[in-house]
């Protein structure tokens, strides 16, 4: 099934992420030579971190017509500017479309989200892969048409299977991972090799309820309102950066079930959220905190 | 590609859904009688109107035990409560799966939210086929494995085709219709064979923005929120009973585009919800206004 | 500066809240006996937990009419029903204004929103008295004419503060006491005076970033949404049963000050609404956790 | 009652508020200007709307060391930019406290709320005067200890009314004035003097419910969501630039005293926000809609 027809524009331009030490001047010096050069700025925003006193900024232009050839810019930029400021950039071209390799276990919802979403074109991604602990998802892949990889895990294999997961990832050369509910933890080493580059979904408002069985701590405690919270994945479980939260009200007639039933939409809503933000290259990682543009 | 697993535990319950004139004793009226017949109440929810004077209520109980037959419960509470007090009342059986059409045009999302809700065991419902007046979402039928049927309408053909709708309705023992994102109006005829049994989702918060094009109107008035309702469709145009609304912050950085495409999050999120409600048999209808049980 | 004008209109009603062991029929039981004795029902809301198996109800009545008499009603409730169905019950009086004191520090954003709300009459309540630690908000009291008392805390003098300050609530006959923002930790002793009496509210979401500096943490964590929480105090600091909580959107472009800013509005709308649903006899609570009418 | 202390850390800094045509390059000729001159950008905002083709701008810098004497900021900037780009600009500075008047009827919740924080020192701001055409909220005035002006207002000396009001609000300086529940229309000729100067509130989510008793026509059409809207007032009854919007949950249980009462927080809670917005020079309208920078 393959995607109906693309939901967005496909522009030709490059995006600039940049983080550095604060100081005067540093937005002009950076859009005058983008204009300079011809590149007809389309997005900018930028954020001035007063307290660390750093300076962030992600800024969109047009290639059309732009001076400095597309393989040659990144190494001007550098010259010309970054090395000055201590910057520390990432450059993206638009038509550069990203792959992305799902993991799951047995819940299917943020996996029909997110291929769902695939599907129909709502963003701009390859998923050539899907990896899972469980066979049970394996059909859900085949009708979407996506190659399936089974790798159960246990204590003893877990080392194993991790590297020829990673050297599939290699082989399919994936730039993202998503952890669509993959009830593994991650040894620090596979983390370690995706810095930022691995998206999960937590069913809890972190950092309340980290860890196991977070509905039913919730449902103990009698809250008012839960959560879900997407964020980066680092050794610290569940403490990585948070790209995006959501949450929803109940109450004393919520059973634990019930809470289960209200957390996957949340889940699937705020996992596909942090992943579109993540495609639009408008997520910045500093001291474990996001900076998230508009 | 069938149902992954059903996540609701099937029951063997009877659920009334009643309206009446207020007034003293209605509710130990009832609990009573199912009491006195070894009912055992597992959920009783109702509110009483103290302007309109109407008393709503919703209860549901085991039948395993119960006193009388399944098929006498109906005959036996009309004559010895409802006809006395004036009852409007409803009896289902949980174990009585009913049977959902899907309406749809162009755009996937909804239809692919219900889909993987539907496959993935969420709710307790059958889909036999899927109507559209375009061909463009049969590839999304097909890999689901419903039968799809393309119903082109123009003003010529409208009222030849209605007719052959309800036939099909009809054969497939259809019980209510759910229109996601269905772009055409069906005629009064039709909706009069199907009261509060049409579910449709309108991408605005109701009463703002009613008819064609919401989310340009919203952009053009520069509202900070923008909203989708679910509503019961009777012959006024977006005027029927609402479900259910749902909303979302936006603001000026926000085009026409991107509403659109929030807008779909919402729309999906709230039309699913009032689907799940309706078939809880949480929904009753008086006064073009719902009464939605927790 | 007296109310300004009762927005309540003053009933003559009773009101029953009750807990028990949860089985067939005692919804019918509590409504006929009350019908039986001509009482006109206003309003009726229960709930079962199933999985612990308790009955829950809150049911407020006419007394005009009603053939027992006031003084009497606790009496024949618990002989004729309370006693033989293990019944946790309390009964209460809608004419019977309760009386409230305030406990404040510095912050006055909590206190202004409570005097506003009794000064214009929103709530039925008496605030005879507001005692505090500092001075600072002496003037605040004076201004809406309710005596100020000032309890300065420091670690030698708390055990001898604290029975000035329970010797005054006894004196004013105080039924319930609001935290508005008292920076102070009440003893496990004084605690125990007021069971489910004393009302706090919390600047986190909890159970995230219970104890000092809920703010500062949240930054520091990078969390995309606050939250506010109040409480019925027990002697397990910021654990006790949680009446309601909200949250609000923050993002990287929010310092700790405007943390601090955007959580004071949340504060004081969760304090009063916790502070509007205890007033109106609307929380049970059972297990540290609260059940919260409609 | 003065104000117990200020929160507002008192910046001597100016404010640049922008719109005009967009075109390669005014941001990197703005933030030159001020970098060459020396001044300390410490807030940079900035919009396009690429379909109106309007660049839109907020910056913020301080003016300890800047090039350019205060009092010649604005002949500068003019003239080395703003005529050159066809600016439509404004010129703040923080240490000017703008004056608001405030205009009420008999409502007093929006008038607490503001009068709460204007005397918390959450704003920066001066209350001279409170007008109304009622006399019931005098007491409220007097306690806070601002000047009480009472015109009560007829069909026929609405106009001679309007003209005293407007020689006492020139009288004192006037720079905008907050409708908080006032209900009276001004007159065109009245908010012709006041330019995105006035602020009302209006107790629904427009444009849904616009005009008279909306809570009644929400209750009527049984939403499942009420709102408040905050916007500058133009002929145009409640037609104006929408500032700030909120909304909450409503259900089948809430009657219209519900209503009203759920709304009372909301329409404080909205209003108060938006004059926050317009007090830190956030706002711009452009073609009846805003631009509400972070």
């Amino acid at each position: 099934m393959k995607t109906i027809k693309s939901l967005q524009e496909k522009r030709n331009t490059a995006i600039l992420l940049i983080f550095c030490p604060d100081k005067q001047g540093i937005l002009s010096t950076v859009t005058e030579f983008l204009n300079k050069n011809n590149g007809n700025i389309i997005y900018l925003d930028q954020h001035v971190d007063r307290e660390e006193k750093i300076f962030y900024m992600r800024v969109e232009w047009e290639l059309e017509g732009f001076a400095i050839p597309s393989d040659k810019i990144g190494e001007y930029f550098e010259t010309l500017i970054g090395s000055k400021l201590q910057m520390n950039w990432k450059l993206y071209f638009s038509d550069n479309t990203p792959k992305m390799a799902l993991f799951v276990s047995k819940m299917p919802h943020c996996l029909f989200d997110i291929l769902a979403r695939y599907t129909a074109g709502e963003w701009d991604v390859e998923i050539p892969i899907i990896i899972s602990n469980h066979e049970k998802l394996k059909p859900v892949a085949e009708r979407f048409g996506i190659d399936f990889f089974y790798f159960p895990i246990t204590k003893e294999n877990k080392a194993d299977q991790e590297l020829k997961e990673i050297k599939l990832l290699k082989e399919k050369k994936i730039d993202f991972i998503v952890l669509a509910r993959y009830m593994q933890i991650l040894s620090e080493e596979f983390v370690a090799l995706f810095p930022n580059k691995i998206i999960n979904i937590h069913h809890s408002f972190l950092p309340a309820f980290a860890g196991a069985k977070p509905y039913h701590a919730a449902h103990e405690r009698g809250v008012k309102i839960i959560g879900a919270s997407s964020h980066y994945v680092t050794s610290d479980l569940d403490a990585g950066p948070i790209i995006e939260q959501d949450v929803t009200r109940c109450s004393h007639i919520d059973t634990v079930q019930k809470l289960i039933r209200k957390g996957r939409d949340l889940e699937k809503f705020v996992l596909s959220n942090a992943v579109y933000k993540h495609l639009q290259r408008k997520v910045l990682v500093f001291n474990n905190r996001t900076v998230v543009f508009n």
